[in-house]
């Protein structure tokens, strides 16, 4: 079957490479990757498949790992991944979902056969493609096996581009302006929310005339009036936009599954002055927060950064100011590694790409401008041009 | 706050009743629900805030279910759930995916205060929402507890739909037709994949005049030409449609999160003869088996009808034919409960919902034509009318 990876090999290698030192440093010998996006970034496996039970086993003592999942997927995983045909294992049907067995029986049964039920095995406790139940089934298992809080561990590597990803994010960028450029046109009064939402929708998949796009990790979040006082609601679908609506848009391009995340607001009518001085408080801290980042500062110091330059304007932001990004599926792009917060104690580094996001969210509407950047040797880069204002229409 | 529910009231108070049946039932006092369908069947709370901790716990001695989850999701809570606002508690945000604490040491805390701690607690184990290290830290916070595994009980409830959740799912089915046509006319040789996808997904939020769609819970599956020989892929953002293609085609429409999902599939060309004596065969299987299905009969059953109607094809379908599905959120609109294959005992009842899905994947390609189906009294009525074969354009 035709390979059709997005990364030249020797790309992957390198990321095996420093997720065995990782282990090793961890004192594990294999590590379970169940993530999708984890299990893209080391292999190139791509599809909708991780609704069932599947992962990829690193072993510090083998060349390449070892793909698992259902066994009508495994043809996905020949086409997609760069491993080659013999690490690619299906399970039968009859443990999907089921409430007779577990897969985890199977893939036990699989690392015994590989003389490998006895090792220190990594696993990813606290995401979201570990459940507790397969936990418990691999306690029972493997009661020879050490197992041991793998959390994030790829993750972390992931935090660091390579300048073809960096590449890939700028694409999503493009796609991205695109996007938001598309939804700020079709919000206007007595306009359907639907509509606008599908227009959205259409456009982070068409991507740009060279880029095509793909669905992002999160669904297009754009709630109005009310709905703009909390963080993660979306449109009503049944609603027409009125006259001093308050819109949020929180909004994606995808390529490659490489996300370029982007806020804005728009406002239907005459802003109130409260929110013209709320839009012009977040516009200046974020200006004077992006240009105190660069290497070498803290997660931490950034946000003591924002604190400080909006402290003037009485906005309060209790909730952390960004997080790092990239490769993700659903339910979420950002990385669960670095949060803009007091006591995130991580360096930045070249390499790292940041969604710097100070959402306020006050009881009766919100307001929302946000920047993806990259963090360079000297400062940082803004993935995207797009005017920092509250848009009126 | 106004609220905004789609079902009246005592519709959630008979879902919370027949989930406390269910309970204790299985010897729980508590049930900690985290899966967010699961959130919005016992209170309508709806926001794409899954990707952090968050939960609704029901008490066999409370009349109403309380909902925890981070800080900023709160008013969300207070404007979609029926719950009051005294029933809905924030967590502060250093919680966030943090590698230095965990949320359930503020949910045990939060029970302890309330004086759950003690108590038989029900959890998802098996979901994809309570993973291994909440598992191990509320094992840890709760050392008086009795932690039982409650996997798809609330599941197992909404397996049987209320009069009016079937007329969500109409109104979705109605949907789904645009989308499926939408698709169909959008495939052509020469055109790209990525703008035929664009088309879906914008079809899939604009729904109908008198309906608005909601994103469904899979993103657009239609893989083209050697793609279709295996499940789960999708477009090709860089690819154009060529001449004999096959493209599959799983797509869903979505009302209020509650799905009609179908598949055909399509041929750019003259089809060869094994795709056109495999799409005949499978058709003819689906029709005796749709004939099949009624009150009574069990899920294997369903299965075993299917084998026989299709063994003089010699198509073998070795993954089960068709699960049940209905209100959901990524990664999978199926329930995770009833699936057509051997060994599913289940014993079908009126107001099931069932997608019969019996998608064949070949070593070169793939054919594809479900139906999402009611169960009835007296049989079953197909929620979609939509011509049952291969399309040839």
């Amino acid at each position: 079957m035709r390979k059709n990876l997005i990364f030249k090999e020797d790309e992957y290698q390198q990321r095996l490479q420093k997720t065995k030192e990782s282990m090793d440093k961890a004192g594990m010998e294999l590590l379970l990757v169940m993530d999708p996006a984890n299990m893209n970034y080391l292999t190139g496996y791509d599809g909708w498949s991780f609704y069932v039970h599947q992962g990829v086993v690193v072993s510090l003592d083998e060349a390449e790992p070892f793909w698992f999942g259902r066994e009508q997927d495994s043809n996905g995983a020949k086409m997609t991944s760069c491993l080659s045909n013999d690490g690619i294992f299906g399970y039968p049907d009859h443990y999907v979902q089921s409430r007779y067995t577990h897969t985890m029986r199977w893939v036990a049964a699989l690392l015994r056969e590989k003389g490998l039920d006895k090792k220190r095995f990594g696993l990813e406790m606290d995401g979201y493609w570990f459940n507790a139940k397969m936990y418990v089934t691999l306690l029972e298992e493997l009661p020879q096996a050490s197992l041991i809080d793998g959390t994030n561990l790829v993750n972390w590597i992931k935090t660091v581009k390579s300048p073809v990803e960096i590449e890939y994010m700028r694409q999503a960028a493009r796609i991205c302006e695109k996007v938001m450029q598309t939804a700020i046109d079709a919000i206007a009064v007595g306009g359907r929310e639907k509509d606008a939402a599908a227009k959205v929708s259409a456009a982070q998949i068409a991507g740009t005339e060279e880029f095509g796009g793909s669905s992002p990790a999160i669904f297009p979040i754009m709630p109005s009036a009310e709905r703009t006082s909390t963080a993660h609601l979306t449109f009503d679908p049944d609603r027409r936009y009125q006259e001093n609506d308050v819109v949020l848009l929180e909004l994606s391009g995808a390529r490659y599954r490489y996300h370029a995340p982007l806020s804005r607001t728009v406002y239907l009518g005459e802003p109130p002055e409260d929110l013209l001085k709320t839009a012009a408080g977040v516009v200046q801290g974020l200006q004077e927060t992006l240009a105190f980042i660069r290497t070498g500062v803290t997660a931490e110091e950034v946000e003591e950064q924002w604190r400080k330059a909006i402290a003037h304007t009485g906005v309060v932001k209790p909730s952390r100011v960004g997080y790092s990004y990239g490769l993700n599926y659903v339910p979420d792009w950002g990385e669960h590694t670095i949060s803009l917060r007091p006591g995130d104690k991580t360096v930045l580094a070249p390499g790292m790409t940041l969604h710097f996001m100070p959402g306020i969210w006050l009881d009766t509407y919100g307001f929302e401008c946000s920047e993806p950047i990259l963090v360079t040797d000297t400062g940082c880069e803004k993935f995207i041009e797009f005017p920092q204002k509250l848009f009126v229409k």
